[in-house]
């Protein structure tokens, strides 16, 4: 195992630390939105980068960056590998740079030890990942992947009304790349942003795909009255009935542990005065599971049990499901290349279902794809604290770069190590 | 009983009406805020029918506009009775303004009976006793009882930044009328606002005092943290463990029964995202009961309850007692004479205590006061909708006059069964 290929993980360290002063903020984050002077600035050194490693840079129409390093095959489609620059407002230093930046020092590490690849090779950094200026979130891959048409993404306005068009040619990043086009395999590495890995004491996350995930809004109607001077029995109080259904959901919800998941994110009293009994509360529902089916039972016993509490309060209730993203396994193939390459290094590894939404995710649902977790201190993330450890940071990245490898095939200049690594069986 | 002297139903109905235009809505309610061009409108049009009914109209510094009906003894301090003419910003035709007018038909059947009471009686119309334009609520009453300055109630600013002073002074209602003074008694007539005498089929409320209040505000504090990648045994969720002190809140309160009330009319999550775990939310609590003691009792219990809640999901919780208001009891005197004027009607009724806030709790803490409530309907009331049957309205006059008349004694010209009335005991 010692002979494996690997990374330079100072020098990865290094760029990160770089990229972290584009939009660095004084509590240690960074704040880097999308198509902002900050983004461009991030983007052009980013670009510049690509170049001095002997990459060529190309943009396409919704802002999408991408850097090739040609394989020997000229007709091979590329395998892509990449992440995010932008940021959330107060985000971290890890939070999809890592994928973009590990992903050049995959290149870096190649051009070092004189390796070529069959296929081509294209680092991506996708636009709006976050969403945190435009919505919706992962714009870039949802364009690309043909989900979202590139018109309704350009008329896209952020909260001061600015289009995603007039943002990309004020930031100069409206390019002419086409959109699309075949691609072999996608690969993204990224921290966790749970607490999973680090509290197995685990290094590398193999994520074997995106759970599936359930929006709802529910409204609560009762009649709103005055505080004093309506006794309790002749009340029918929207709040109380919110919050027996608040306990519901997690008796429902615990009923589907270890992987179900239940959020209620948001809560309002319609015309809230503190002395005024609640006549109208909404209240969302996030609902994930790794399994549709169970994700599907979860809605329908919380369907139940809602309309159970209000018949019993005498108020109404109506459940609006407002978004459904249903379960995406990942690629068999992409993911055995990362176990695999964990394998090899000998790295403590688990499957992982990754909980948060990525570009990946979108890729996915039309492209061989596959993650590469590292652990994320406290589990942190979205956060100006948000921290990864150097030694998780490399070996993440190693098993990017073998991962990789195993995917583009190696054609010449072969390292010693890189065909033991593409070759090992997982155990 | 039927010999007993009674106001002009039709008559009240019919002022009732008229000043219900001024600020009318499209959909059948009032809109007449404090001290604005409508209140100014609704003032001139009382203070024309009270100097039409032969009576002098004087304006103190915050507003309060009182109009005088002389007694035979020039030295004896005066009955009060009175209420307010200002509205929600989507109120009703009959709260407040019922309790003025009430008091305006009263003179008026004393005219036309030609009976002279020994006390003067002043009808007065508080001004902002809904606290809908300018905070607090019963300011008027507050500033001529000395618990608010004047200074301070002029300083007052509403939500365009005018202050009182400057809005008494555009309204042409900053009087010059000596602030306080002697009161023999104050009375109120008011409808109910909630649903009892309705639902138990009483035509009079005998108000016996306003019950204690407590508001409380309670921060709940987790760790906001991703909907996706955070497993549920991770989670330190502040809205889940608001749900459960909610539901705590009204297992406390049902310890109560009846007299208790709890109402949480406002809540919020800080920072709220659907797809983010509430770090910390905040909600209000309000409790009331007609008893002291029993509302420690439910703050105490509730305190406990919250604190196990807390420490049991691993997140904090602090509770903020931000106004305290203790049962007010009215004179038993005051209170009487409206019993005996009900009982002398032969009119159903029974005691009740107020859970609203009127200016008649203000008034009680330094003179002595009753107040006269009649249903509403529905026991809808700061609502559009506010409805009382005209009956009722009748009836709730004819017992605040007969009490008015026991208090203020009736020196010359007795009609026929005023001096029964006012001499009938309580059963």
């Amino acid at each position: 195992m010692k002979d494996l290929l690997e990374i330079d993980g100072a020098r990865l360290w290094q760029s990160l630390a770089d990229m972290a002063r584009v939009g660095a903020t004084p509590r240690g984050g960074v704040r880097r939105l999308a198509l902002t002077d900050d983004d461009r600035r991030g983007r052009d050194l980013f670009a510049q980068w690509c170049r001095d490693a002997g990459m060529t840079v190309s943009v396409d129409a919704v802002g999408n960056l991408f850097a090739r390093r040609d394989g020997t095959d000229a007709q091979a489609a590329p395998v892509l590998i990449g992440s995010h620059l932008d940021t959330q407002p107060e985000g971290g230093r890890f939070d999809g740079v890592y994928g973009v930046l590990a992903a050049l020092e995959l290149v870096r590490t190649l051009n070092d030890a004189g390796i070529a690849t069959g296929k081509p090779l294209e680092i991506v950094s996708w636009t709006n990942e976050e969403g945190a200026r435009f919505a919706p979130a992962m714009l870039g891959s949802a364009v690309f992947t043909g989900a979202l048409p590139l018109d309704d993404a350009l008329a896209k306005q952020d909260a001061d009304g600015v289009t995603l068009g007039a943002a990309l040619d004020a930031c100069g990043y409206r390019g002419t790349r086409t959109m699309g086009g075949a691609v072999d395999a996608y690969f993204e590495a990224h921290i966790e942003q749970g607490p999973v890995l680090e509290a197995n004491g685990t290094t590398i996350g193999i994520v074997t795909g995106g759970q599936a995930i359930r929006w709802l809004d529910v409204t609560v109607t009762g009649v709103a009255a005055h505080a004093g001077t309506t006794p309790m029995p002749y009340r029918k109080d929207a709040y109380f009935a919110s919050a027996q259904m608040a306990i519901e959901l997690e008796r429902i919800v615990a009923g589907h542990a270890p992987r179900g998941l239940a959020t209620i994110g948001q809560v309002g009293i319609r015309n809230a005065s503190r002395n005024t009994i609640a006549g109208e509360t909404t209240f969302t529902v996030d609902l994930r599971h790794h399994d549709d089916a169970q994700v599907d039972a979860m809605e329908r016993d919380l369907r139940d049990a809602c309309t159970r509490v209000a018949a019993a309060r005498g108020v109404q209730v109506t459940i609006d499901t407002c978004w459904r993203s249903p379960a995406t396994p990942f690629d068999r193939d992409c993911v055995q290349r990362v176990a695999q390459a964990a394998a090899a290094f000998g790295y403590t590894n688990e499957r992982i279902v990754s909980g948060a939404g990525h570009d990946a995710i979108l890729l996915a649902r039309c492209v061989p794809t596959a993650m590469v977790f590292i652990p994320c201190v406290d589990g942190l993330s979205h956060n100006e604290a948000e921290d990864a450890l150097p030694a998780d940071v490399t070996r993440g990245t190693n098993v990017l770069l073998h991962a990789v490898l195993a995917r583009a095939g190696v054609e010449a200049g072969i390292a010693a190590g890189v065909a033991a690594a593409a070759t090992t069986q997982d155990a």
